[in-house]
């Protein structure tokens, strides 16, 4: 955001970020991740307090965690300081807080040895006060030890005062602040507009005109959305993201733009490395800093290494982009461990969060569309590695709808459904039941979510209650299904771990073929 | 196994752990999880090889990853050595692994410095080579680099000579092995009967006897648990295990067996610290290697944490049991990022994963003894936070297949199916119904995969087609469900996320109150 909007002599952006973590939170793989990659950009703004206090929930850090961890930051390349006497020493933390802040090209960490439940006689320095209340008299024996002759609730005039201190700091600060962006204001009236509304999450004018040219284009939908993230980004410019090192499998560069590193923080193509649970944490962090419209990718089997940062961004309500490639056995080569099976169902049971698997170029637009201006909810964009046709029935309006008709019949006798590279085996399959003379509607489905925020009238236009008759197909397992198929259709999907062949391959020896659709639907009909 | 096994001048378990390991192993979290604690344990027979070329799939280790690992794994303990010419030295290699046996106290990483396609004239040292073959010229051009004369297949006779070496060093190495063996036989007979036992997976005579007293308690699932994971522990000593920093809330420590720590490898007790997923990796370890049956714990939320080392136990066919509490929003005050919502589903949905959450005190046995019966699959074992009855209608047998009735109705009119602390208000909705003249069978369906293992005439018994009016109550998403209560059906279940409030009140608040059943019960008998 600095290096953004800030001019010379004019510096609208310019605070720190601070964290305050604990010795769990240092044994966490994610922390791991997020430092390391902290270290390497030499982020001199960020400054983590740890509160090193030697217990965790089950005793002492003892028990598991003996490892040096100021020296572990110092690998990353942080910026390591320690205060020995965090308890009571105040002046020493602010001290080193001023050291962190006077080195500009490391992240800081300050080590601050303090004590659990300091001043309680018999819990101090243990688990006990860990997740506890102390309990009625331990609380009297910690106030008599901390000499605190005050009742419950009552706070002292001088701390009440000390405390209120910050407001006429904050109020200077706010005063201060609010000059300088009148300067930048006059000085640069256009980037401070802009920069009001990013701030506000507000998107430009007409923005999605510049996916329209994405609507024609004929290839997998990963390339597809790699036409969008780029359309998007140049009508965007808070949109920025990047890959866990699988950039040109995710097709996620930003093309002439810079990347995000050191020494270029203008940049806009993050490079995450192999950290898919640190990427989603960073772009949760980045969503709700506000300004920024973040992204991140790898494939979509890996979103079991973040799935606690997904859950985190619907729980925290930021629209995060996920990019998820690569998005059924059809992968191929690479086998069980990369193909998602169980993956797109297990999102879609997660609260809030737009599970989005698009069939062809109008419904990978429309998943940017709503995307983008989805802001309260992430959405986890599925993608093909493998090619896909731009399909006759499909549209952007129907898609953001989350399920529509795509092969029309009135009073269907049976109903096909499927999402992502499976409806054109949906819409021939409908095409030679057609042919035998059954009325068959397809219905593409590509974001449940979607479908289920629509009328109850519009859903059932398009899953009539009347036609039980329905197969749904899916490259996934077929769990969670059968509220679409009922208790009489079928669900095509694979139930079982992939297997390392080529795409093609998988594709047919696991049942995804147009004669096993009809099969199934034959069968179905009865 | 050598803490346990081994005695005095016999010394039959002594072999040493490899792991080979890149720059992208590096860089995920769930490394530095198992790094760090192995550090802690002072894991001396560990050694790890790490093949440094700085390139991974996005090019330049320099994108992304520029901290000091060998300094990093100094900081968790670890003794760590420097090749610096790989591509060739294999005297040096050899020379730093006999450096790495020598310090016993610590585990080894041996930074190897190498060139990533070495030889390639064209593409060494580039991420080119990483995921994708040479091309044919440059095959050539490697060949003649490398001044390689031989043909696509040719094994020249001297390097077939040096590898069948191994042969007669493996021959040798084996019989040495056995002779060892034949002695501890002979001086310890039991103990070599246990021995190959364990190492074969066999189970002893009779274990699941010691379960059977804990079938006549009653309190919450996850102390039923803890009685049983005690009982087991008596008679299956190579049963073990710990929680991530959780003991006292999984309730999983084995009353009065020692920790595994540095100073007591005989433990069975392990701590693995705040670290769920270097958790769920280590599980498999350890049962892949064989001769140990390891259980870990968290909180049933943080599976998502593991998700990938769960998935990872089921695709390597280990059965792994992860004891999972606080299972539902019950568990209360801890809120949204504590309670579970899709994390069963998500579990369900993926393959070969045993999801058992079972009602009470017969169905926990149950539970536990599928668990250790099943060596190919992993089990997820979810239990309550909260006190639960131990119901009249439940039993081991039932339970043991997956779904089965636990209130009787012949040709019922309607089928209320539950889990967990939800079957007890299934039970009681249902004596309401009766009263009111309905016919209402109550199933029980603590693991949906163990039912589905069942013959299609026992699934049709349990839940007969006929009776399509049926009311699932599971206090979780209500995701997947619509398999079982089909088209006409209900599922009373949580598709949002939690709340921070006691447990009961959550429980209420949500709507799970046998009120709530008999009012959708009624609903739809129509």
């Amino acid at each position: 955001m600095a290096a953004r909007f800030n001019k010379p002599g004019h510096k609208i952006v310019d605070h720190y970020t601070y964290v305050i973590l604990g010795d769990g939170c240092n044994m966490e793989g994610v922390a791991s991740e997020a430092v390391s990659l902290a270290g390497h950009l030499k982020l001199g703004k960020l400054i983590a307090l740890y509160d090193s206090n030697h217990i965790s929930i089950d005793g002492s850090t003892d028990l598991a965690f003996t490892e040096d961890v100021g020296k572990r930051y110092e690998a990353y390349g942080w910026h390591v300081l320690h205060v020995p006497d965090g308890d009571t020493n105040l002046e020493a933390i602010a001290q080193a807080l001023a050291e962190a802040k006077a080195v500009v090209d490391k992240p800081s960490l300050l080590v601050i040895t303090t004590t659990i439940g300091y001043g309680s006689p018999k819990k101090a320095g243990s688990e006990k006060v860990h997740g506890a209340p102390l309990g009625g008299d331990e609380v009297t024996a910690t106030r008599q030890n901390l000499n605190w002759a005050y009742d419950p609730f009552v706070v002292p005039e001088d701390a009440l005062a000390h405390f209120r201190k910050a407001i006429a700091r904050g109020a200077e600060a706010e005063t201060a602040w609010n000059a300088t962006f009148a300067g930048y204001q006059a000085a640069y009236p256009a980037e401070a507009a802009e920069f009001e509304r990013v701030m506000a999450g507000r998107l430009p004018e007409n923005w999605e005109a510049a996916l329209q040219p994405v609507t024609e284009m004929e290839k997998s939908t990963r390339l597809l959305s790699e036409a969008c993230l780029n359309a998007l980004a140049g009508v965007l410019p808070e949109f920025l993201g990047g890959s866990a090192d699988l950039a040109h499998s995710n097709m996620t560069f930003l093309k002439g733009l810079p990347e995000f590193q050191a020494s270029s923080y203008e940049g806009r193509n993050f490079r995450f490395g192999v950290r898919e649970h640190g990427m989603g944490a960073i772009l949760n962090g980045m969503a709700l800093h506000g300004g920024l419209l973040p992204y991140g990718a790898t494939f979509l089997v890996f979103a079991d290494y973040m799935k606690a940062a997904i859950r985190l961004s619907a729980l925290s309500q930021v629209g995060v982009i996920y990019v998820m490639t690569h998005d059924s056995i059809v992968l191929g080569e690479d086998g069980p461990t990369h193909q998602p099976i169980e993956t797109i169902a297990s999102l879609r049971a997660t609260p809030d969060v737009l599970v989005n698997r698009p069939a062809d170029a109008k419904e990978t637009v429309a998943a940017y569309a709503v995307a983008i201006a989805e802001r309260k909810r992430p959405s986890v964009l599925c993608f093909t590695r493998q090619g896909v046709k731009n399909l006759p029935g499909t549209s952007v309006a129907g898609a953001k709808q989350g399920g529509y008709v795509v092969v029309p019949a009135e009073n269907p006798d049976l109903i096909l459904i499927a999402t992502g590279s499976e409806l054109e085996l949906a819409t021939k399959a409908a095409a030679i039941l057609t042919e035998e003379g059954k009325a068959v509607r397809v219905v593409s489905m590509p974001c449940w979510e979607l479908f289920e925020d629509q009328p109850a009238a519009y859903r059932e236009e398009v899953l009539p209650a009347s036609c039980r008759k329905r197969v749904a197909v899916e490259a996934g397992t077929t769990f969670g299904w059968h509220k679409y198929v009922g208790s009489e259709g079928a669900v095509i999907g694979i139930d079982r771990f992939g297997a390392s062949a080529p795409g093609p391959i998988c594709y047919e020896k696991f049942g995804f073929t147009v004669d096993n659709v009809v099969a199934t639907a034959r069968q179905v009909l009865g």
